[in-house]
């Protein structure tokens, strides 16, 4: 299957594709000259796969997790392209999470101000998320993706085959956000969450032609797509509240989603889901610390929120909300009935 | 007087205008949020000058020099920004030479994905090359600009006065890039050079007029901006054969330059300008050495190099060149007549 991201004057396809990984000299040039990025947390299986079929591909691995989502990871990256004296001709290939797509994209979209750029995401949240809209950034001084660019791959290849290897918790994590995407645009995704067996493919591919379009609408992350944020608002203030614990960003993501749920059959059909993805339940909480958390996440903001709240699936609407509002929100348990 | 950098989807104004630091409410809104970049070779009263005219503009200092224009230099500048709170709607304005122009815009270019930029240049040589063209870098591993992106400034503000501060040396060196736009472009423009006295504002303005005209033609630079590259070639092997000497840039680009004017006459006049502007005379140099630093300059990118010829002023043409043919340049003295 082949998606089209249409912006403005740089388009590219998405491929998705079972096994598509075992054929990669369909969908790039395997004579060109390569850099993969990765990360040592990606099984070596799929990054010799992807290195044999290219005639000229070094491999450069960093330590795997968020920590090193870093201008010192980026430096040396940054380094070891230099020394492959990679020119304005060759590109960059992204093999793994969201982690390597977001550094090395930076690094492609910086190296010679900007060389051209390939995804292989292979977690379901890179996938679903990650893979359309450009966004490329690293971390620093405690903030998330406070320094980065847009820059748009040129393909981007998704074999589901690649989340064999990816442990349970994970996948589930990754799936909270599209379920986020049905709930907010698409019943029918929704739908797919209660059928039998569990239908990965068609997920991801529906989560991310959801994606596409919210992007084509809204390149440079003016309007439409803040109700991508559904969610995530409680669940931010969650997942920096239990820091310690610590929940997956999803788990937070499915935690967050509740209480921006008025109906309560809705609710209960979204709490199934979330038990059956194995998500956590949300954890005893004090209503005043979490809504500090809330807070804080959007310092020097305003005075309020622009909450996203779903009344049916498949439907959304925003809803500014002092922080007053958020903290009786919290007050109600996300699980009565 | 007032150009207009007319680019796809982002052009910008360049004021040209001695005392124009005086007043900059005139080119921008005094009461948004600014950081101020700077280093610590721009003299006090310009950094006074501008601050004091901005309600709320903290400034940030680096050490002066090419050597600052790094990886850790950006990080820190950037962690200063960060704890500045700035957000989308702030913006960042260099203060100073190429070496704040290019860092300062690279921060502008990377925070949060790209926030405004402005450029006030106070060299001749950022005042007449790099303010047009939207080209902002770090240096990394030894390499010149490696690192960087395209980003285009929200406007150019150029007070010719702030170069009354500049020693004569600086002043020259920059001199020959206006000149070399003249050579390639514009005999008017080296007619300037020959008059008393020198008029530096009308050759300031003339220059950055005709590098914006190549600049909209060739926005990424596939093409026609090759030109500018006029006595670089040459001249880049002698700025790294000499390193300890050290000579400035310009002073190599106008040795450069005289190698390629196959017009006697021609090369005795521009040899007569930068007398004038007295740019030091080539040093003896070992030919075959010579072209081992322009070879080692163009590493894989091919065993012949576009040379940039002048057969008359203000007009030239691209002639590629083997590393033979430039070595035969090479064993004629530019002077002999
Ligand atoms: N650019 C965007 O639009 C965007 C969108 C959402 C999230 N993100 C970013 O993505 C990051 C999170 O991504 P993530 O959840 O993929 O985390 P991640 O990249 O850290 O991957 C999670 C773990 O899974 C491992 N892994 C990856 N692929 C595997 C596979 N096939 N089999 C086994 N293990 C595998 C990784 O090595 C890592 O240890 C965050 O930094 C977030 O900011 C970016
Ligand atoms: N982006 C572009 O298109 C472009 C084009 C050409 C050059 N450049 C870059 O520009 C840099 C060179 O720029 P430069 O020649 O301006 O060097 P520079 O920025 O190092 O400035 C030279 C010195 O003059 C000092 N100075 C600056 N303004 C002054 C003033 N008004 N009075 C007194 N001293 C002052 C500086 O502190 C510095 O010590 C290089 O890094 C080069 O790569 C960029």
């Amino acid at each position: 299957m082949k998606l089209t991201v249409k912006l403005q004057d740089h388009s590219y396809p998405i491929f998705i594709e079972r096994h598509a990984l075992e054929h990669v000299a369909d969908f790039l040039d395997p004579h060109r000259k390569y850099v993969i990025v990765t990360d040592d947390g990606v099984p070596a299986r799929w990054v010799d796969l992807l290195q044999s079929q290219l005639s000229d591909a070094r491999v450069i691995t960093f330590p795997c997790g968020e920590a090193n989502k870093s201008l010192a990871t980026y430096e040396s990256v940054m380094e070891q392209v230099i020394s492959s004296h990679l020119t304005r001709k060759d590109a960059i290939i992204a093999l793994g999470g969201g982690v390597v797509g977001d550094l090395a994209g930076f690094v492609a979209a910086t190296y010679m101000r900007g060389i051209d750029f390939y995804n292989i995401p292979t977690t379901v949240l890179s996938q679903v998320d990650s893979s359309v809209g450009g966004k490329v950034a690293i971390d620093m001084a405690g903030y998330k993706n406070i320094v980065g660019a847009f820059h748009q791959p040129k393909a981007v290849l998704i074999d589901p085959e690649t989340l064999s290897t990816l442990d349970q918790r994970q996948v589930s994590s990754g799936l909270v956000e599209a379920l986020k995407m049905g709930l907010i645009l698409d019943e029918r995704l929704v739908e797919l969450f209660e059928q039998e067996p569990l239908d990965l493919d068609t997920i991801i591919a529906r989560s991310i032609d959801l994606k596409r379009a919210i992007v084509e609408n809204d390149e440079k992350e003016n309007g439409q797509r803040a109700i991508l944020n559904f969610g995530h608002t409680i669940g931010h203030a969650i997942e920096s509240a239990y820091h310690d614990v610590p929940y997956y960003h999803g788990e937070c993501v499915g935690m967050g989603m509740l209480f921006f749920l008025p109906d309560p059959t809705l609710r209960a059909r979204v709490q199934r889901i979330l038990e059956r993805l194995r998500i956590p339940a949300t954890p005893a909480y004090d209503p005043k610390a979490l809504r500090a958390f809330v807070e804080h996440d959007k310092k020097g903001q305003g005075d309020s929120v622009r909450a996203i709240v779903v009344d049916h699936a498949g439907t959304c609407r925003i809803e500014p909300m002092t922080y007053d509002q958020i903290e009786t929100i919290l007050e109600r348990s996300p699980y009565e009935k």
